[in-house]
């Protein structure tokens, strides 16, 4: 009997997050599921990794039945140790999500969710993060459930390059389909808040809205949520601009 | 008179290191400097920004005469809060580091050297991320220093394409020269250290060697720096693969 592939489910939304658990049950269609995540949120956290703190990671109450650990970390953290120190084998696959929140554009940078796919796709094995665009804790995930099962049944049978991941965001209500597209090109526009607080002393709150530099363009995955599509973008982790590459051979140095 | 640009110092070593100040040293070159950076160290916080805490921010002791500031933020924080509720104007430059240590290769996604960079970019003025090869807190940088003035006057004489940045790597020791190079396919292998603290608790040490796959590529930064060439990387925030975007839209949904 073949051994079933282990799968590695992780968010950023920390271990009693809502996604995370509708992602597992999911994942149980495909193979052997283990959990890692934290007891805090992790949103925001990026690829960042923690280098002048020591890690711990300790087994707590499963989740739908399969073995859950708890970890300190950031979600790179905690796919780096489920591939080194934690397990009796490595992941197969990992999973990443399912977000509270969007995770298109470029909100890919800054997202743990992210983070941890990426990080997963460096570990050599087909790594996909999913976003439900839909902040609220009690989200209904069951159609993003679906889409979970139709991208990841897609991977089983493709295939994914090596060192590319999938940035998967599922839209609010009930999705068209789903379209493959390109990054959006857009930022966020800060609009910190500034408090004082009870002794006087200035404090901010990140907040701001969302800048579309390309609003309507089919080809996008803004677009796609927008238009009630479930958007795929490949995400690899060559950042070289290769377009300004050939221009900055002109300078002289 | 022409108002003088106003260059944005930040780092992820943390307000007390050498690089910092000697960053400052060169960009009083350039135009009046402005230094934000942490009490602590921001190093592997990537591109990771605060979202469930408040930043605060507050003048402290100049450094070589410059208005300094200290954040409780990671490196993207300190951008984003220098691009809003800080100065009274925004900043013309963003320029990162000098880091103690290289961020070459793929260490592109986990450095905050780099996440402030990215982010600068991303606020629409043309961004720099330096890093010396030599991680101790007392390092050289004396070499380093002329790197930097040649590449910003460079930037400033060519300008730099819309979103994206430098990642400048400089090796130890006296350089040969400066070359334009792409980010080297590589990855980290952790070998984390598995301890007990005095109550018999298991925690891990995030540590692992860099293991370049493409060995010998003179186009890649990696390569540059071992034949003691600084390195540019033309960093860009689209991390669509484009590649794989075509092959993906053979799949069925």
């Amino acid at each position: 009997m073949t051994e079933k592939p282990l799968i590695l489910v992780t968010n950023d939304d920390g271990i009693h997050a809502k996604g995370l658990r509708e992602l597992v049950e999911v994942m149980q269609f495909f193979g052997e599921v283990v959990v890692i995540s934290s007891e805090v949120s992790m949103s925001g956290k990026g690829c960042g990794i923690t280098v002048d703190q020591p890690l711990r990671a300790i087994p707590v109450e499963k989740i739908h039945g399969v073995p859950t650990w708890k970890s300190n970390g950031t979600p790179v953290d905690s796919v780096k140790l489920s591939f080194n120190n934690l397990f009796d084998r490595t992941p197969d696959y990992v999973v990443s999500g399912i977000n509270h929140g969007a995770n298109s554009s470029i909100s890919v940078i800054y997202s743990g969710t992210m983070g941890a796919a990426i990080e997963g796709s460096l570990h050599g094995v087909p790594s996909l993060g999913f976003s439900l665009d839909d902040f609220r804790p009690d989200a209904d995930f069951s159609k993003a459930k679906i889409i979970v099962a139709k991208v990841f049944q897609s991977v089983l049978d493709n295939g994914l390059p090596p060192f590319t991941c999938l940035n998967v965001n599922v839209p609010k209500g009930k999705p068209k389909g789903v379209k493959v597209c390109r990054q959006t090109h857009g930022k966020w526009v800060e609009e910190f808040e500034k408090r004082l607080d009870p002794h006087g002393r200035e404090y901010h709150w990140l907040s701001g809205y969302f800048k579309n530099f390309e609003e309507g363009s089919p080809e996008t995955d803004i677009d796609a949520l927008q238009n009630n599509y479930a958007a795929i973008v490949p995400v690899s982790v060559d950042m070289t601009c290769y377009k300004t590459l050939e221009q900055l051979k002109n300078w002289t140095f």
